[in-house]
């Protein structure tokens, strides 16, 4: 591991409270997404290689004749990064495919190619470029200069030159945050200002009153002036992340300072208790404060993987935990959701409660939702968005400072920065333990910092001799450290009841389960209704005390409604008091880790549980 | 008004328990429906037909450049069945249009003259052809034979010839019922037959694997086998009704108790307290079993009149009261909640729950969602599709059998069979009380039957020596008749609380409101989270009882969450079991008919009420 000048990760800004970590700087050892990683090494990417392949989305680029839907090109960027970041072998022979198709003025769509720019709302092209262009970033971070980074700056070259002056912008955000990045590598300032540009236009508005309205691609109120997150759930994370982005290169305070206010409130009121964005299938939508249902919950992969990558850049940005918090909360139980612990299906969307198994199907999928995870879709962003995500995966877990490391991801690593080195050893989220071992380490007093997730208040650290100070959220260790030296860590990860905001009208009277950064859910094939008792105790089952994934157990009560014509009211006869459900039998109730659900066959799922009243 | 031989309705089955009585039968008076029925004949109508020809639809058969959606013939169609009820001259006028712009073989459309055929999920060609026919058969039904007729007559021939041995359907059922409807004032089998064919073809499946799916056109089953309503509610619901007319005709009764099962199902878990149907807005579909959310119920408006026209058709075709119970709750529930009091502006989805307050539009609306009425829709159904029901309303208010008539709907009208005339006074459904009196009768006994509402057990009859009989959902009267003879009822109105059944997750822990027929609720311009008292009085505002539309007063408390950053669980530091909102004022909160609300001006709104625990 060579000690780097630049850092090899998706994001590297030239300002911030804190220096990102790249892959050069961070390997993860096998454990939660140690493994994951491998996974994505050996099964996810070639996985994604082989449908688009088999579905003609590689062959556009060879001039055959074009199939899949108009961003399909967008797709072979997402998995060209991905490979990027984990697989030379398979990225040079994809990058030789890609490279050729572009045109001498630096225009690359295989789909509009002769007839471009004529749909800025559907259109997808400068989304395409955005994905090209990060690709190309990656390739040059990871492995320095290739021919697809000079295809990036040719397109980025081609997309100055049309829009700068123009009022136009596209339909989907990405291509800010990756012209930002590209800026970021060649310090060429039109690629900023081209960047500044189109998240300035938005919200003027620059596009069409669609069905969905202005707000489905953020066109409904400029940036600066926005409240909240709003419409395609998306879209308005990747506008969010280039918005950042340009705040932070062009010095812009009140620019972060709106982002940062419209995550807030988003927060506080439009996000699901996994951390999934998005509550409308109609639109891939943010719903209105506190319209958060858990059926209906469509929390597509895709806007998970834009919240992380968004809150990393927050992160880096000021140094608030409070990024990182939502980043776990999000890594864990959605982005590891998603694919099948074999890696060769995928949730698009993901629901907190599903009422009807689903039924297995071994194709595409032409639907995003679905009970169970498919293996590929129509629309297919999500399985090559989660495979550049775990495979630049290390670049999220660390950040570094002059005087020291944060860590904000508990997970088994090897951590470097200059000349400091540690090893992570933990087996979070199962057990709340870890041991921070110091490798190698100047002769000058470095810190280490531990991130506290909010539930963790009664953590525990042994750092010997070592000065420790707690702010709320981290544990800061400062010491003149030694090879062998150790920070032992000791997180509370007692299982823990939820209560919901009352404002969340669609979980009324329920309550949730988790355990350390972990949301649980019920699987319950016979399609009971259950009220759990939410003042008993939550027992682990003895036989996952060892390492694996904990399962919980709870007392709980069937319920038997009275089988009626009309689900409403009392009918006539019938005294008004008598209650419309009888209790049944008292159980032990079995709950799983949310992002483990489904992947025994069919059933049907729930994370909010009902709540007995005593 | 004259004694007929044919009623003039929109459906007069050649079998079944009940005869229906048409216009030609049935005359509304001053009162709630005649009211409206005057509104639509001297406003709605016309403002339809307004932007109709403001928007070219109605230029569309001028040969002008085709405007509109793929299925705006079916508008000028729908609104030309409202002229044929209502009003001859504006018919006889845009008869003229239509009729002239038809192909010599019997094919008519505007947008794919020239090109037909070629999508069936997406073309609406035949849906549009059912519009043409059911307006082409209420002209002959109200007035005799017309040139419109012969339109109808010739594209069902061309449909026919076109159809009758192809594996195909229209991706929106609607033709099958019109079909039904020619061949009942023709007498020609091969409109039967093509109508039983069209119903029998679907879901075998007959069209593509959208990415709504199958269901979405009810294309996933075959009709016998389904169990339940399912896909977008409207195109739900006309097939529905095309497969009990073709039931009906061919004397098919296990495809009759096909849809009766269907529909028990549906209305036991799948319908909101409205009687509206649809919970979702992506496909504009039902929702799983007991998937019914307020804020995002759809319950279009146009769902709502097929409801209406599939209880109908159940109701002649069994007797059994509890269609005309649904559909009593669809009338003044949907319905009536769609036009605005002026008749000027209309809800395209009527959800039960509005968190945040419409913005006026002038204009056409670009999208079926509103939290304010609009005076027109790019895809405008809803006003058009009231025009025609508003206009045809007294035929859905009674029905006759050989020994009497029975009145499933309590509403100011005269209703005439045979020798038996009939005057219904009433303030229903302000206040419970109605008297029948009868105008004239023939010298033997008859039987006046009045439908008893589910909630209405403890009626109150009142007719004199008259012999009285009670089933539990009608009270039926018999006697020989003198003029002037009278029969008082007396139906409880007092407002009631309505609980949900406890697998509707969507409102646990709420309380909802009736009186009557009429479902309540809050208007609440604060934005306030309040939790009502469900064991309180529900008192009646004293400005009301005479005769005006009713509002009530609960006992209600505010409530005020705590803000947080995270709207879960308890922030680290904070007691598990403290309170996560406390207790406010206690108010009085004021609850309005659910089909008046957002007249005016923008508010929030909700049906379903949090209940305080006390």
């Amino acid at each position: 591991m060579a000690n780097p000048v630049v850092p090899s990760a998706p994001v590297v800004p030239s300002a911030g409270v804190l220096t990102p970590l790249g892959l050069n700087a961070v390997r993860l050892a096998p454990g939660f997404w140690g493994d994951r990683q491998v996974l994505n090494q050996d099964v996810i990417i070639g996985h994604c290689l082989e449908w688009m392949d088999k579905l003609g989305w590689t062959g556009n680029f060879r001039g055959e004749p074009s199939r899949g839907r108009e961003f399909a090109d967008s797709e072979v960027y997402k998995l060209l990064e991905a490979m990027a970041w984990a697989d030379d072998e398979r990225f040079e022979a994809l990058e030789s495919v890609v490279t050729q198709a572009q045109e001498a003025d630096g225009y690359l769509n295989t789909r509009w190619n002769g007839d471009r720019y004529r749909d800025f709302e559907w259109g997808h092209e400068l989304y395409c470029f955005g994905h090209l262009i990060q690709a190309g970033v990656a390739r040059w971070r990871r492995s320095g200069q290739s021919p697809l980074t000079e295809t990036a700056r040719r397109a980025a070259d081609h997309i100055c030159r049309r829009f700068m002056e123009t009022p136009e912008v596209c339909g989907h955000p990405e291509v800010e945050m990756a012209l930002v990045e590209l800026y970021r590598i060649t310090g060429a300032d039109r690629y900023l200002e081209m960047a500044r540009r189109f998240v300035e236009r938005r919200g003027t508005p620059a596009l069409a009153d669609i069905e969905l309205g202005r707000a489905y691609f953020q066109d409904d109120v400029p940036v600066r002036d926005a409240e909240v997150f709003r419409g395609h759930a998306v879209r308005a994370m990747y506008l969010a992340c280039g918005t950042v982005d340009v705040a932070v290169e062009t010095g812009d305070e009140a620019l972060l300072s709106a982002v940062r206010a419209q995550w807030d409130r988003t927060v506080a009121r439009r996000v699901h208790l996994t951390g999934g964005m998005g509550s409308r299938h109609a639109g891939e939508s943010f719903g209105d404060d506190y319209e958060l249902p858990p059926d209906r919950a469509y929390s597509e992969t895709c806007a998970a993987i834009g919240s992380l990558m968004l809150s990393y850049r927050l992160l880096l940005a000021t140094g608030d935990s409070r990024y990182a918090d939502l980043a776990e909360r999000t890594l864990y139980n959605v982005i590891a959701t998603s694919p099948a612990l074999d890696g060769r299906s995928f949730f698009y969307a993901n629901p907190l409660q599903v009422r009807v198994p689903g039924k297995p199907s071994e194709g595409v999928s032409p639907r995003a939702e679905s009970a169970l995870r498919a293996p590929w879709f129509s629309v297919s962003c999500c399985p090559n968005n989660l495979a550049r995500t775990f495979a630049s995966l290390p670049a999220y877990i660390a950040t570094a400072t002059t005087d020291g490391i944060q860590i904000h991801h508990l997970t088994p690593a090897e951590i470097r920065h200059d000349d400091l080195v540690l090893q992570v050893e933990t087996g979070y989220p199962w057990s709340g333990g870890a041991t921070v071992r110091i490798l190698q380490s100047p002769q000058a007093p470095r810190t280490i910092s531990l991130r506290l997730p909010p539930w963790a208040s009664e953590a525990k650290v042994m750092a010997g001799a070592a000065t420790v100070r707690r702010d709320p959220a981290l544990i800061h260790v400062e010491k003149v450290w030694r090879p062998g030296d150790q920070v032992r860590l000791e997180l509370p990860v007692e299982p823990r009841w939820v209560r919901p905001d009352p404002r969340i009208d669609a979980v009324r009277g329920c309550v949730a389960v988790e355990r350390g950064p972990i949301v649980y859910c019920a699987e319950n094939p016979e399609e009971e209704l259950v009220e759990v008792d939410a003042a008993s105790p939550l027992v682990e089952h003895e036989e996952h005390r060892e390492g694996g994934p904990v399962e919980l157990e709870v007392a709980a009560t069937t319920v038997r409604p009275r089988q009626r014509g009309w689900p409403y009211g009392e009918p006539a006869n019938e005294p008004a008091n008598e209650p419309a459900n009888e209790p049944g039998e008292r159980l032990n109730l079995r709950l799983v880790p949310y992002h483990r659900w489904g992947n025994r066959g069919p059933v049907t799922m729930r994370v909010w549980l009902p709540a007995r009243h005593s």
